[in-house]
């Protein structure tokens, strides 16, 4: 194995992990390492000379052969990476925002440059997805993924449901833990996922994905009700990011809250833990679950990029060709309103006598089937709660009826709309 | 890519899965299939010249640059292996069997003729396990498996959970379906699971475990109310493949069943379903799950090996680096009597005055803590039935304590004696 040179850009907590992981491997040498305060204290112990503050100290030095970018966000980021694929540099990178929105010309980039770019620990920190699917899976169609790729929202859902507690009130535990952020839109909203998932699905399919065209909700308006509801019926509420492929190349991708059957791993896959479902042929179903998130778990999948590259620098002109991306085809985007979905639907009503027989019209009208429709008691003050399950429907309907119904029977509300996993 | 010529040895289930899907790719080109007998009927179409019934009319053809070995056992599988890579043929097997007890030679001769050998199929079936431990995993120090390898045990355990049947009658009913061999030997009594953990284990841990060293115990003394007890008390019980190893290389690999606690994902992993828990640093925990055998899922396998092969066919003197078994370690064996476990423990008594005192007695003399112990009721020939579950002790004192408990009580009987997984 040759010895390669490494410069890093970023030494948060990640960037931290990777440089203590990375003493223990003789074949690769950290040279530089960007920073954005260069006497701030660490909580690693290295030699000051191998600081700087200018991110292009590292991305134009000749020693270096491969950049670890860990800085995270499009800009300034995809000018350094820019630059040392320009320079012959290979890349290994955590940068999930990036990768969704500027994927296409980085891949075009690096192949233009004869440079690998790999980039595991962006996609479900450590849980190996991104080189398997290229290397093990390569001969499989993967058509289906469904997948769980946000520890924060994970977190904040588990505890909701193991506790019984509101939104707003375990989102602020989590802000203390340090497991949420304290602006935590990017998690909450789901955005974190869809940059995930526009990857993911990419690479599985291979087939591009826009980030533009995937569809986003988050778990903001998610009700402790709706918890304990979906476990009486036998679910569990989590953010799934989703994505399938038809044989048209039509790709809905979309990430937002959904009722998991129990018996799923899914279901079971609780607090940080990240979990990717698969399915394809010929392999059928695989399930692969780990840590999402973390300064060591990232570091496992940044450190097996680097020792990747390791392993056959030197050694051959084209390095590793089945990690290479050369997206031909680009996915044709499907819209969320012509999807096909089951549906959970709290339903709130002043007087439950004729509001069931009302529900039943208008779904018949739309053509809309029932699974289970359920009403517990009358409240206190006599209003009642109806849960509703549909069978497969068409989007469009369900948001046309659930208009129906509130303008019909104005006193109506419909408390939540949930889609619910097969 | 290069093109690349493979010979099959082996037509049956698998071997059929893996033509079919080959047609797919056109960097892939079968050129002869050694086959039993060349006049049987066949699922798939191919031309009669394509098929010899002397294997080593495939190990010795120049032209084949890739053998793929899909007839299992050591003899005469291994000379054939042999053969090729003395004639630098790379092979892919999905031969457990053979990797268990010829690993080590396996590997040397490869690396002394520059060949390589993958075998993805061989463990867990389409589980991407082996090409991922040696990749995108390489930067972690693995310690800790513990894994459901075996399709048939997990179907007739889950058979006896669900339905609450006897071992017996659902063994009969997979012989039936086809899920157990008419000789169930290999599979009900953990030889195919310590086949699949050895390799596991020794990848992993990147250190050899001998196969005669691994400790084995199968199913067939497993009774439903074992099944219902474990369910009552939190648990599910599996057939469980483990390896553990220390940093002094002692490592303890074994395979038996296991009570485990019903919030992890290998409770949840049911019917033909395999599952691969992993831990080690940086990483943490992951596990990987899904169909662990089956035409298609190990064709998935298979081909994921030969694409690999494919793709650096031609463009280095060392293909695939990342996937050679160079090992320098072989790991020291621990004894089962000196581990420490959990155990879970059925007994009956013929009635249970100063029975409940005679285990306490003799647990604390043998410096064993228990955790739980519950009788339920009297049965109708005023015999008990006590539940215990110990904290952690040494295999060898519980041992000892069982044959105390029934030296001075001849009447008791211990029923079952399962360990716990943590």
């Amino acid at each position: 194995m040759a010895k390669i040179k490494i410069g890093i850009i970023g030494l948060g907590t990640v960037g931290s992990g990777v440089y203590k992981s990375l003493q223990n491997f003789d074949n690769v040498e950290i040279v530089k390492i960007a920073v954005r305060n260069i006497n701030k204290p660490r909580s690693v112990k290295l030699p000051r000379e191998m600081l700087t503050d200018n991110p292009f100290d590292v991305v134009n030095n000749p020693e270096i052969d491969v950049i670890v970018e860990l800085m995270g966000g499009v800009e300034p980021a995809w000018s350094y990476i820019e630059t040392a694929l320009k320079n012959g540099k290979h890349i290994v990178t955590a940068n999930k925002e990036l990768l969704a929105k500027k994927g296409e010309e980085l891949f075009n980039l690096s192949e233009e440059h004869n440079c690998v770019v790999l980039y595991e620990a962006a996609i479900a920190g450590g849980i190996p997805i991104i080189m398997p699917i290229k290397t093990i899976l390569a001969g499989n169609r993967i058509n289906k993924i469904q997948a769980i790729l946000n520890g924060t929202t994970n977190y904040i859902l588990t505890k909701m449901d193991t506790d019984g507690a509101s939104y707003e009130d375990v989102l602020k535990e989590a802000q203390t833990l340090g497991y949420a952020e304290t602006d935590p839109t990017g998690d909450v909203e789901g955005f974190d996922a869809a940059y995930k998932i526009t990857t993911l699905a990419t690479i599985a399919f291979n087939s591009r994905i826009k980030f533009e065209n995937v569809y986003r909700e988050g778990i903001t308006k998610l009700r402790a009700e709706d918890m304990k509801a979906a476990n009486e019926l036998g679910y569990k509420i989590k953010l799934i990011a989703s994505a399938t492929i038809d044989e048209n190349n039509n790709a809905d991708v979309r990430v937002h809250p959904m009722l998991v059957p129990q018996k799923t791993l899914l279901a079971h896959t609780d607090y940080v833990t990240n979990a990717v479902e698969m399915s394809g042929h010929p392999i059928g179903k695989i399930v692969l679950s780990g840590p999402g998130a973390g300064e060591f778990p990232t570091a496992s999948s940044v450190i097996g990029d680097i020792l990747a590259i390791a392993r056959e620098f030197g050694t051959t002109d084209y390095l590793l060709p089945m990690m290479r991306c050369h997206h031909h085809s680009i996915a044709k985007p499907v819209n969320i309103h012509d999807t096909y979905n089951k549906y959970y639907l709290s339903i709130k009503a002043p007087n439950a006598i004729g509001v069931i027989a009302k529900i039943g019209t208008i779904c018949a009208n739309k053509n809309v089937s029932l699974s289970s429709i359920l009403q517990k008691g009358v409240n206190e003050n006599n209003t009642a709660v109806i849960t509703v399950i549909t069978e497969k429907c068409l989007e469009r309907s369900i948001k046309e009826g659930v208009n129906e119904l509130t303008n019909e029977l104005p006193d109506c509300e419909v408390l939540s709309l949930i889609r619910v996993a097969e």
